[in-house]
């Protein structure tokens, strides 16, 4: 088995806002973050030989995202593949990780990717929530949506560890900051600890600011092998590892080696990005990372599932400020999914968006200093998909 | 750019029954067909590094096919990376050049390809006819539904070559011949000419037999790479070419350079897919076919399109049995989509696990001659996806 190392570069990304984008089209969408992205990689979009989309809920949004002819109308991209992929939360960061098989396959030098998806426009009738509900699975009409599961996490966690409310509540303090500084981000808003211990609860621990809500967004990234990078972009940054583990459908919940205090799915995952990429110390050799904060406990597990730290200590990150903007290991310098939201489909071509321009040094007022190596990390299903992503400043 | 020829080996294939599999569920049909192939292939599923999921329609079946738990549940498959691929009827195509590159790429050795899709659990309020209609979109309330789109292809290559429904007739008897000797089949019952033209109509000039019928169904395939390929099975098919093609979205039928009688995917996909198999004369080189008949006119207007035949003359080939189980380029001999249905995320995997019986000469009371070198070809959207692959008798 061969490994993708540096094999395969990012030359070019682009990013809508995200938010409540009415104004804007699935399509406008899509237009805008990708021209960002052509414009990024000085390239003329008749050099774009393949194309993936990734879009979780096409059913949602008036059947947009089914196929490849979603990407290909808006952008007039026409006789080219476009492959589209849906692997719930994972759905972005596995397009990437598909686009870059192909590149490295030798089949295709230059992919776009976008993820793209739109769901404020939907009423509540409609909204994934209700559509989760309305399947009539006997635990989530009982409350075991996404919220209720996360709650089941941060309460283990909580008798587990002997912590509070407190540090979910320097999470979404976090957070918040970094995305005040994020032009892009949907939530811009400063917050305090006591904003978020007193906000009404969702799910108990779990109360509404420890939530990430849902945006519209879309997210492109340009790929091609590394040895043509330099011509589009000098600025270029390489993949130094891939991966995507799944670890079991709607009984993950219930196998027995589930402590509850972690995700299988996310320590597979990075276990084997970091070989591919080679890296032994994360916590040492990792600068910057995005990671899948869908709730405020997810990001202190994630700490612990990526080996930021010890099992346990995931709290401590964020009490001791580590994963702050000028910490050591700065954690969602975007804002995260708590301010940015979670358009499925779009969240982790965002996420790699945001490492390519922290590593690039054009991360403007969230800039964190000296990285040269980031992570992302998308977690869904829930719990039983998780995908890694390891980037590196190109040579 | 790089070919994939030869690169790439299929060591084992399985498949389920197709038709109404009221007595399986989703999970049920994807063990039917994968433990047929890991028989076929003599494999431990422990061997399996990596997989791809190919469902089109996930919120028709209960949310089933959303992501790769899907599949990593009914199997047991824990650990794995799972993609899910949804591409219109192009998604098991797809899901198999997305494994072949990945296979290509040097990342994995052997990767488990499944499409499945359960679509005769619904009532009819539910069906995808219905959902399609339910959007609202106005050419598709007026009838410009899959049969309304086809009947104006059919009804403009009536007048333009002077010819009339007895060609679609024809392709309809010949599919339902073929089909009777398929045991997997869903309809196995020989028709004549007659039945097919005093048929009641759904879209005029195209009568219900000449409608592909929804079914259940699912089917595997395990791709390794060429050098390993002989330790699994000594009489493995290798891939030639695999193509994808998207032309469009919405708007492709009103483009000016439709002439509604032909596919510009399906002509694009198939010249990508000769140029890297090295196919130069298709009609001589490709010994028999799997082709998308989603209605028997398409099956014609392939013919062309494939290069099977001169533009106007694939009412010909029907005619003159050249594509006949005893032809000289035998089409569809399982029956095709006319006999098997069209399961959507199945049937491009379907499709491929026929050619495989017919290169290995396994194929039983349909068994064509001499098949050195066999094609299939999907197409969707309805018109703006295409996907062909080509296979060779492995050496």
């Amino acid at each position: 088995m061969e490994s993708i190392k540096d094999k395969v570069a990012i030359i070019g990304v682009g990013c809508t806002r995200f938010g409540e984008n009415f104004e804007m089209t699935y399509g406008d969408m899509i237009v805008d973050a990708v021209f960002e992205a052509y414009e990024d990689a000085c390239i003329d979009p008749k050099q774009i030989e393949a194309a993936y989309l990734s879009t979780a809920f096409p059913e949602l949004q008036a059947a947009q995202g089914r196929s490849g002819m979603s990407l290909s109308e808006p952008l007039s991209l026409s006789h080219i593949p476009i492959t589209r992929i849906g692997n719930y939360c994972a759905s972005g960061s596995d397009a990437i990780r598909n686009a870059s098989m192909a590149i490295a396959s030798g089949l295709y030098d230059i992919i776009l990717v976008v993820g793209v998806e739109k769901l404020r426009d939907l009423s509540p009738r409609e909204s994934l929530v209700s559509q989760a509900i309305n399947t009539g699975h006997p635990l989530i009409t009982k409350g075991l949506t996404a919220p209720g599961i996360f709650a089941l996490f941060a309460n283990r966690y909580f008798y587990k560890y002997k912590v509070d409310r407190t540090c979910l509540a320097k999470v979404a303090v976090k957070n918040h900051f970094n995305g005040s500084l994020n032009p892009k981000s949907f939530l811009r808003n400063k917050i305090k600890e006591e904003d978020v211990l007193n906000a009404p609860f969702v799910a108990d621990p779990l109360g509404l600011m420890d939530c990430t809500p849902i945006t519209d967004g879309a997210a492109a990234v340009i790929l091609t092998k590394r040895e043509l990078a330099r011509n589009f972009n000098k600025n270029f940054v390489l993949i130094k590892g891939t991966s995507l583990c799944v670890t079991g459908g709607n009984t993950l919940l219930f196998q027995k080696n589930n402590d509850f205090t972690g995700f299988q799915s996310t320590i597979e995952a990075a276990r084997t990005a970091y070989e591919q990429a080679g890296i032994r110390n994360p916590k040492e050799e990792i600068d910057v990372a995005e990671v899948h904060d869908c709730f405020t406990i997810t990001e202190i597990l994630n700490y612990e599932d990526l080996l930021f730290c010890a099992k346990g200590d995931g709290w401590r990150m964020v009490h001791e400020g580590v994963t702050g903007l000028n910490g050591e290991l700065p954690i969602n310098p975007s804002g995260g999914l708590k301010t940015n939201g979670h358009p499925v489909g779009a969240t982790g071509v965002r996420q790699i968006y945001e490492i390519v321009k922290q590593l690039q040094e054009k991360a403007g007022a969230r800039q964190v200093k000296n990285a040269r190596i980031g992570l992302t990390h998308t977690l869904g299903g829930p719990g039983g998909v998780a995908a890694v992503t390891i980037l590196g400043i190109g040579k």
